[in-house]
């Protein structure tokens, strides 16, 4: 489970793969054993009341899994998220960013299984955990 | 599981309580069996190729199940996403509005489970499933 | 998704693989559009009042999106539960069985999904619902 | 979070709640931050192989999800499984007891969320990972 692909160069990756999301996602640190990833508030991933919405940490959790798998196999390869279960277990705080830490479970050769719990930033409880899966096809010739 | 809430009303309530959200989906029909909803396909929801995104799909799952829930509860109502679980199964046919089928398997009084299909508009195979649980919390005196 | 081993074949396919549960599940119809497969209600799976526990519940559904899955991949194939989201939704009916309806939302080369509802006999209301998937191993040569 | 009902006390109430899985599993430790439960390989949830069968596994994950909740809720309370989503990632191995490590995310007037992995006893490497949601109906009068 090495690390192939730094943070640095993993940011330009995920710029130029999903350019709609730019400057909505930061990698604050990746090892081998977690990445922490933040989602920036924003006007436009914000509820009524300024707290971030469901489908802003759905997309949170979807692109830190991305990042853990991709970091692994090497940015050549391809992956594709095939399951998400995710539970909301508190509303977020108005105005904070929203913190994932991503586990890496199992990176087999046909699929991986990442682990997050999203937290508000500066909070000890957190506000969602998720689960999902990629799949990685096999490489062209 | 009677439907308190007409589509047109259930329209006029989304624009109110997610204005962010604003053109981004319609309800297309609404009765006591299935409610059937669009996300317009559009250039923010797209990945590169043409193809509408997970989060994206995410989304109308989330908002979906929630206007089948408030349409028998009630507006005045709250309830709010406890868990989703989504699986990604087909790549979206590049440049087709994602049409989701919602079906309500249960409403009780503190929770109620919905299920969904997604499709790409005009295709057979869905594109997309999942499961949804909204929180109802007791009405405030 | 046509389907290559009818129910006699695999109902003896079944108990040379899980003799295990010999006596536990019935195949009680199966065609290219649904599978209902029957949970016997006996003592072992019952909870403190007669109903059928959790965990059979999950059985039934692990064992029917297999039977599916076998079903249209043949029975020299390979293929292991890699995930299940299930919801439990009202109190299965004391001492009746539990009869379970699947249907096959993707049968790919590696993974199938399987959708399924779970029922007392002879009730409207779902008792439960679950979806799993499946991975499908590449044939040894 | 505080533990109100200690490791010998549960057994005793679960031998008592669930007569029919008597001497399936083993509370090995439970503090504040983790409960540790252990399920017993025995030959009635071996699969073909000498490995512990994808239910068995299921029932851990229910079983530590409910003594964790009812540790810190009181006997005297209720709860009911209403979600979990389980992911098989690794065969277990043959012969070995499978070890949970329990943590509680979650613990409000009305939901529970429990997040869990699974091991073959001595591996370190998981081989699953579920997350349960508990609902726990208001005290009667």
């Amino acid at each position: 489970m090495t690390i192939v692909v730094d943070a640095g160069e993993m940011t330009e990756f995920l710029a130029q793969v999903f350019p709609q999301v730019e400057g909505m996602f930061t990698i604050d640190h990746m090892d081998e054993d977690v990445l922490v990833m933040r989602l920036h508030a924003s006007d436009q991933h914000l509820r009524p009341g300024g707290t971030v919405s469901g489908p802003a940490m759905f997309s949170l959790a979807d692109v830190g899994a991305y990042v853990a798998t991709m970091a692994r196999i090497g940015k050549e390869a391809l992956a594709v998220t095939t399951n998400c279960s995710i539970d909301f277990m508190r509303k977020p705080r108005a105005g904070a960013d929203v913190i994932g830490h991503f586990r890496m479970l199992k990176l087999g050769r046909a699929l991986s299984v990442v682990d997050c719990l999203l937290y508000s930033e500066g909070e000890d409880a957190p506000v969602a955990r998720a689960n999902l899966t990629y799949s990685i096809p096999p490489k062209r010739a």
